[in-house]
């Protein structure tokens, strides 16, 4: 099968690679129909070191269930469905607490089982998906294949956003501001009007992105870059407080450090960008200010696949439509320009086609 | 009158200041009956810079309310009352959403109004009290003289114990562990169970506290020191999960990591020790960790103003009584003594006696 790897920075390439086949009798064999690149996949991309044999990459996508091990329950062969960017069972502790992504068995696509079997990466033909029974959520029959796109995103960036959202304590009527104007900002916007707030301050300054998300409710726009200067400018439209709930979309130092300086007393900071500039896991936090305005953290790697019924049936009841994020559609074998294309900003969220 | 003051790091003396009197109409002054030290004082007791005149010292006090101004309404002379260790207006949007402590009129007792004038530190044997209608909370008539050591405990450190309770989510029937065995560790572990925690895991080794700890409703301890034993040791406790919600009572970076290494995936750490060790305002936070295991943070100074009622109502039903973290009561003039006691750790927490 074809499939996408990483070789080095910028070296994105599509190649011929083994096809999977069932491994465990857990596994489902999923025909990749639609798959998508992230923003997270772009920290790979612009820093991975040179690698001979190139490494799989990709961790959202849909498809068709092609073949089911003899221990999978409630899915079956030529079942659409929407897999997690982590695989998980479902049955442990922290999945019953609705952690996924501390499955005490889960991992990651693209990367080595304990078994010591590959996991397909997500951006490829094929994928054989591990723990099939928890991990993948059927699309119903007859779902419009308009709505690929949609579902597509619950893989991944609107479940991030939502998780944002979550950890941010957004509540009906609230004033939120969102950091970040990529994808998953996008989604957080979606995310939080969906979840009731009155005032959705998108913090971003890209016309074709501001234009997104005011379709999907953001009700503000601040464009001063810069904590201090974010505080003020949010401050001013808030009656001097500053907002209640606070979704931090980037993932970097200035961002996080924005969106505390955004919060008002009392509120909180739902933080879902994968921490970049960190040293040996640590990254200097503005404690002060958030100990002395009791502004509290929330956030992390989000376990979409908890959200993934609820948003699904919003998705399918047409009442949530986060599809706009994808402005840019690409055959898997183009998979190249459509990082180039989201690096380089021309594009917010690529998909790709198998 | 007799009042505390701080000279330099281990300088505490009890001096002549002039009487406070009404300034504002909306002042009261407040004749000290009981006061304490607190866990934050001993910050300044163990690094202030020398002065020349010295420092008020103090945040906790109960007394008897001696004159109102004009303007103050809910309050007369001989009523006996709480201050909580800010004083706000209880009107403003901050006040009004729960966060006394960032109050945009209010602020610390023993520093300086924006008016110029000096507020007097809680350890004296009067007070002048701003915004005395938001701050003071009365004490029913006829409310017994021994429940005065548990009233004063809601001036700062049973609140600040709750705080951290809510802070770190402690919902009925979860395991809770509590970093630090001080008087607000020891209020935690009370809080905890108050809002019904099933298991509360002490983190301490010292035996005189780990009694009162046992007091409050602690069913486990855990004397192990150092982030990585501290988890191991909680996660043996725990069916390898960690605790759902964690109480950091310390303030040093070293409590804020063991808090972070003992909660489960997907748990919270509610912290309330005043950050030390910072760099202009700054400390490094496993983000890491925080990240890719969804820890939530809450928590900061606590605004206890708003908790009063509540915690207030439980103590005069006899539902709640943490006046056992007071192991050591002197007159007022003896506060050298009472600080040396707390920092050398002979004694939990000391009543001054006025």
């Amino acid at each position: 099968m074809r499939a996408t790897l990483l070789y080095a920075a910028g070296d994105i390439r599509v190649e011929t690679v083994p096809d999977p086949k069932i491994i465990d009798p857990t596994d489902a064999l999923v025909r990749v129909t639609h798959s998508c690149i992230c923003g997270s996949d772009l920290w790979p991309y612009k820093s991975a070191a040179a690698t001979e044999s190139g490494n799989r990459i990709g961790h959202e996508f849909i498809g068709v269930i092609e073949e089911v091990g003899s221990e999978v329950t409630g899915l079956k062969p030529g079942q659409r469905a929407i897999a997690p960017f982590v695989y998980s069972d479902g049955t442990c502790a922290n999945c019953a607490h609705g952690i996924n992504t501390s499955c005490t068995n889960g991992g990651f696509w693209g990367a080595t089982q304990p078994n010591g079997h590959l996991v397909d990466g997500g951006q490829g033909q094929y994928v054989r998906v591990p723990l099939a029974t928890g991990t993948l959520v059927p699309i119903p029959d007859g779902t419009a294949e308009s709505l690929a796109p949609a579902l597509l995103t619950l893989s991944d960036v609107m479940g991030t956003g939502h998780h944002a959202a979550l950890g941010a304590r957004v509540t009906p009527g609230c004033t939120t501001a969102v950091v970040g104007d990529g994808a998953v900002g996008l989604c957080g916007v979606l995310a939080a009007k969906r979840l009731g707030a009155e005032r959705v301050i998108l913090l971003g300054s890209n016309p074709a992105r501001w234009a997104v998300a005011q379709r999907f409710g953001a009700t503000d726009q601040v464009t001063t870059r810069g904590a201090q200067a974010a505080g003020e400018a949010v401050r001013e439209l808030t009656n001097g407080l500053g907002a209640d709930a606070v979704l931090e979309c980037v993932g970097t130092r200035e961002a996080f450090d924005t969106a505390v300086a955004v919060a008002r007393p009392g509120g909180a900071v739902g933080y879902v960008g994968v921490p970049q500039q960190l040293d040996n896991g640590y990254a200097p936090l503005p404690i002060r200010q958030l100990f002395s305005r009791n502004v509290a953290i929330g956030g992390g790697v989000a376990p979409v696949r908890a959200y993934l019924p609820v948003l699904l049936a919003d998705v399918l009841s047409g009442k949530l439509d986060p599809s706009p994020v994808f402005d840019l559609e690409l055959p898997l074998e183009q998979a190249a320009d459509g990082y180039r294309a989201m690096n380089d900003r021309t594009a917010i969220k690529v998909l790709l086609r198998s």
